[in-house]
């Protein structure tokens, strides 16, 4: 039941905002009482805390998946960058600024998978890039992960891009900026090859993991 | 003599930080009086407010002499993007943090001149590349030049790049990624011979003015 109640929870915060959704919204979606929820957690609070928690867990687990394939570094990247999308159908784009605000403690969970993995899992996958000869090796491989980083952030940032109301085309336009940024020629013959493959099979590029 | 004031202010607050640096600090680097200051500004607030108005004038008067010199848009970019390094050797990396969390009126004529102005001039220079094939044309211009004003933003926090005490060679990784992530084939050829000059030169691309 607790995982239920997680993924509904978190399906609820990712459409309609973490500020909108009530235990009662998620007590009535599930069809269950609103005791059985405070049988698993204290208060609302608790359950974003808990929520932030799996998703990062789950998070982790997709990704040390997507690395048993061995794919080459700039398929790794796209594919990561968009495990966001594997959840949620449209994302409220007060999602992680609300977090940030109005719940300091799942934030600070946040913060330290952000530290932790996503910070070291970045900076491996560009030393690789690298010694492929995917990336250019003139850049700063540290600035270049947690600006990728910091870049998704942005992209949910709906007063940063005010005139795009879809989070998805920025995300989609900032990381195609953030890889060719980054790529040498050769690598950037092989994202160009990718993106043609994708495109003539009509597939999402993100839908093809 | 209210020039001279805010000359000296404005080179104080980028240097030493906008919260440290008091009337007194300023009277005494002018070895003037604060009764002389007082003359020209009601407080310390209504300084840092006329200096952050005073930069942004200089600033676009320096952006408009630069267009009149009709260089191509790669070189502009460059330019304007390092026009904030002239008025100071260091800069205080929480400069930007600090007006916007402690002087909220200042920050308001910061992302007004960000809004009328710097976004307004980029998307004008993303245009002309695009135009002149130096730039790729499948990217959204407006979402283009969003990003650059946040990445210069972003380059000042330290909090997002502790590893590195050097805010210069933050922006300057920043610059060259954002650069290279818009350029088309021939406009990279233009941006590397670029690079090339200037190194032969033994010059900064930034005294190149």
């Amino acid at each position: 039941m607790k995982e239920k109640i997680l993924a509904e929870a978190e399906r609820l915060f990712w459409k309609y905002g973490v500020r909108t959704i009530t235990m009662d919204d998620i007590a009535r979606r599930l069809a269950i009482s609103k005791k059985t929820i405070y049988q698993h957690f204290t208060d609302k609070e608790d359950i974003v805390y808990q929520v932030v928690e799996w998703h990062m867990t789950h998070e982790q687990n997709d990704y040390c998946r997507l690395k048993e394939k061995e794919l080459n570094p700039i398929e790794e990247i796209v594919l990561a960058s968009n495990m966001m999308r594997q959840h949620a159908d449209k994302v409220n784009p007060s999602l992680l600024l609300d977090v940030q605000r109005y719940f300091p403690k799942a934030w600070e969970v946040f913060l330290k998978h952000k530290e932790n993995h996503i910070t070291k899992d970045l900076i491996d996958n560009l030393q690789r890039g690298v010694e492929q000869g995917l990336y250019r090796s003139d850049f700063d491989i540290e600035t270049m992960a947690r600006l990728r980083i910091e870049l998704i952030q942005l992209g949910f940032d709906e007063r940063v891009f005010p005139h795009q109301r879809d989070v998805y085309t920025t995300q989609d336009q900032l990381l195609d900026h953030y890889i060719r940024g980054i790529l040498s020629a050769s690598g950037l013959a092989s994202y160009e090859a990718l993106k043609t493959k994708v495109n003539e099979y009509n597939l999402s590029i993100y839908e093809n993991k």
